[in-house]
């Protein structure tokens, strides 16, 4: 494997190596120092062009506990601004010495794009819609995790898979780790062209959760609600916020964040026993520190 | 110790074991490499939700050059701006594994409200007009350099005690470290309570300042005069900007900084000999080393 | 040399030590890990008033590939914009412990008046339309590296001379180095005094063209256009912007970036086979390594 432009292009062995490679690295996060050699005089290249702190962050750290050096450029005060192209200023980027490109941008594709012009690594870290494979990876790994397995856990991802650039990435992975996935939204919030992939999508959320070990439940993302696919706000809380009386006993509770407190989650749930999402936090560290040796150690 | 929060906190044995261990980190950093590998593998997550380089940058060097990394999380861009709670900004940059929070928010009491939530050391870098322990801690230091003691140092305070977020965390330290406190300030910039205290406080500079040994004159802060708290910006120039007239031989000149030349410092100050502001500066990455290092030394 | 503060200051032996401190390490950033220690323990400072994050990113990339530290400081939401003069702010910085001030400003002479107040060496990473030393390096020892020598190699700079910052510098190293210079751009587009310097000025691009062996074609930067300078902004394109049937076999073309495709350089030119850009980015970490080391070797 050269780049991580999705999970779609993954095979089931190259992800159980991953979650392979995130076990030792999560190992070494829990020791004093928290870091490895493993990829001394490695310079990583961080290009966010749409603002992700967490995502960045979790990289950043990432690159850094396994020796690397990393470069920031963001698109805010930038060359882009100035009206340079994308791939001009990854080129530039590169030419500085960089070994591998972490991206995320709001253009489908763009990680893509990139990847058939330059001759580093890629890791798409979300782009538009479409992918946000470490997401997945690491989400999915926390369920593995907690269960022992994969095999046969039924993930119910709850929330707005239209806008969503985690769902998409869930979709391909479920099928390859051996998740029984099934989803629930309101009607306007879900992709047409998902109602052919034979999965279980539920418009009722009470429904829905019946059959779940895990809930994944998106963020409800008020700046992507262009244009009025949402009938209302409101409506969405009334009938699709998780509450604690849709889980029963061990259902886990996972949340990509950063969370809507009162909107997707109603409040109380901050203090439910089950809950993953601080996890999968951690988890993020271990799986980037995973994709960045796994595609960068033979360098 | 487990958190810095305030200065009201602090024993006066726990302020001049800072001290101490601020000598011993003002010599490295006059050596050549200014480092040594006391917090190696130590991670330092600085908060900043109100903007304030020159504090950020201080704990920034204060962190590597005691062989820490550095996580930086600024409002700016981030998850806060899409509407996640505080804790849960912070819970999740503790997940991603960091020792320490350095925190400065315009809200009273944020870092105390932390502390009581997470496991790992808070240190307050300035909660709104409350407190600004570090400020606290170099100023005195400062001070304890240059007459080798602080018992029955006179320091005057000038300027507007109402918005500071430095002259609390210094009514605390005075009585602990034996210094003589007076202010001066102009009656509608002291808090009403202050009156209370037992304090001499003046309105009329030229009586405030022959008394003391030292002068530690506030920032006039434009951006806080929020109500009409000051009659007019030109009264207080007139009546309370310190100039070289107020001066005595030997008299110190301290400023947390940045200066508004011409407003509470007159520009022929920039010449004065006693000034100390430029040692303030270097003593607060001494200060804030001794600090990071007194709490994180035993993790 | 203490500082670098622009060509015009420097001797063609000091130009051509950077080069040849440059060539060695180039040779570092084509091994493995692109480091070496040659300046472990120093801390250089980054004061950067206008945004230019591609020269940021190459001062910082040199700086931590000598194993420097990095202080990076942007005007954004700091102290400046709270009123701190300029003076104040690199004192401040330097009061933290910092060996060298790196400066980007839109005033003309500001790394000169700092140069004048402060004890550490000083460089000028762009002082308004006045000089960019680093970039005139950069250019000419990418010639230097194509042709073998500099000595009558001709160089056509095209573009807006007027607001670059660039072409002053260029000016300047031409005769120190043996290249020989002519330009062309627009008359609007020229500094009435240029006529007196005994250079060729064209206003016709296919003529100037003719007996150049490298062209420099400098941005075209629509935020500089602040009075009509220029005719129209489409009369440029026709008559300025460099096309394929401008240059002949061998010639070389660099540009500075950020370039904007379709105004300076027609769009087919991304393909063309002489084009040194990237390298000139690559130069531009050796030629900074250079720089930094130079003048900080002897701290």
């Amino acid at each position: 494997m050269k780049h991580l432009l999705g999970i779609r292009h993954l095979s089931p062995q190259e992800i159980e190596e991953f979650y392979l490679l995130a076990d030792r690295f999560y190992e070494v996060l829990q020791q004093p120092t928290r870091k490895v050699a493993a990829l001394t005089g490695t310079t990583v290249g961080l290009l966010f062009f749409e603002s992700s702190t967490r995502t960045r962050l979790s990289f950043e750290l990432a690159a850094k506990r396994l020796g690397a050096d990393v470069l920031n450029f963001s698109a805010t005060g930038s060359s882009l601004a100035k009206g340079e192209t994308l791939l001009d200023t990854a080129l530039n980027i590169l030419a500085m010495g960089v070994d591998a490109l972490v991206i995320r941008d709001e253009g489908v594709g763009t990680p893509h794009f990139l990847a058939r012009k330059v001759s580093v690594p890629i890791i798409n870290a979300g782009d538009g819609t479409n992918e946000h494979p470490t997401q997945a990876l690491l989400d999915t790994y926390t369920l593995r995790r907690h269960f022992g397995t994969l095999q046969g856990v039924r993930l119910l991802i709850v929330g707005d898979l239209f806008h969503s650039r985690v769902a998409l990435s869930h979709l391909h992975i479920a099928s390859k780790v051996g998740v029984s996935l099934s989803l629930c939204a309101p009607p306007s919030l879900v992709p047409a062209s998902w109602y052919g992939l034979g999965l279980p999508i539920y418009h009722r959320l009470d429904q829905a959760v019946k059959q779940a070990d895990a809930l994944l439940v998106l963020r409800m993302q008020k700046e992507r609600q262009k244009q009025p696919s949402l009938a209302s706000w409101q409506e969405y809380v009334r009938y699709y916020q998780v509450r604690p009386q849709h889980l029963r006993p061990g259902q886990v509770l996972l949340h990509p964040g950063p969370i809507n407190w009162g909107v997707e989650l109603h409040p109380t749930l901050q203090a439910y026993e089950h809950k993953l999402i601080l996890q999968q936090v951690t988890h993020g560290v271990a799986i980037r520190m995973a994709v960045l040796y796994a595609l960068l150690r033979g360098r």
